[in-house]
């Protein structure tokens, strides 16, 4: 994954900026066996991420990526694709891996505002809850991440 | 992180070879502003994952680590910490973070079974859920991740 930075087409977006049913797309990100395997080597070796072989053998049937992985990708592209001020600071956060993801596959993010509720102890910032889906070329559904996100009100 | 595995003590451990209470309690792990960096700078580059001076300027007042991080970190120390047979898949998983990761923390996790439902339709495994708590070097909670895992039957 390259470590160049694209800017954001627009913003930074404050908690007044948002509204529910908004949306973000990402862009593409093609993920191969290199990348796999030497993120599995660091964060989750187990048999089926860190070769062919152990892939073969398991209930995957070859190699597949670590939800983790699919998840560290989808947040760099979210990060890219959601200018949200002050940066994406995540109190929370569900996944739910649907599909595996194997070499070849190009992953993209398309993110949607689906919560959003002020603070009632903090009146500088709120919540606001995305919910971003990780798609494949295919257009499949790889994972769903609800994340429970803090965002600053614009200064006055 | 280093790429040794050490053998789990005990295992594996199937469906049945489970209970609601058991604990996993892995290795240590120290963090450093280097892996933050590194990390950050392929899947969560945003300032105060960065660098140290976009830490300062940001609401957590220094360098922390990406939640992703911490979460792959956690996930590695699970790998070794619990030896489910056929390994940890996880089919979702619930995150939330507790406090911010510094340079020279030193992380564990203490994992427990907290449910366990034969599955309906696959008579061969089961769903269990597990709750892990991450901890640093004073015993505060930086992450708790409740996952549900897929978990084989022990063969007839």
């Amino acid at each position: 994954m390259s470590d160049a930075i694209p800017p954001a087409d627009k913003g930074p977006l404050y908690f007044d900026d948002l509204h529910v049913g908004q949306r973000f797309v990402g862009r593409k990100h093609q993920i191969d066996a290199d990348q796999i395997k030497a993120f599995a080597r660091q964060f989750d070796p187990q048999p089926f991420h860190l070769d062919e072989e152990g892939g073969r053998q398991s209930m995957f049937g070859g190699l597949v990526a670590s939800g983790w992985h699919t998840g560290a990708i989808s947040m760099r592209l979210m990060v890219e694709a959601v200018p949200i001020a002050g940066g994406l600071i995540g109190a929370s956060g569900e996944m739910r891996w649907t599909k595996p993801v194997r070499p070849g596959d190009t992953l993209h993010v398309e993110s949607e505002i689906v919560e959003i509720r002020p603070s009632r102890s903090r009146p500088d910032r709120g919540r606001v809850t995305v919910r971003t889906e990780t798609r494949n070329q295919a257009g499949e559904i790889v994972q769903i991440l609800s994340a429970q996100l803090v965002v600053p009100r614009r200064p006055a």
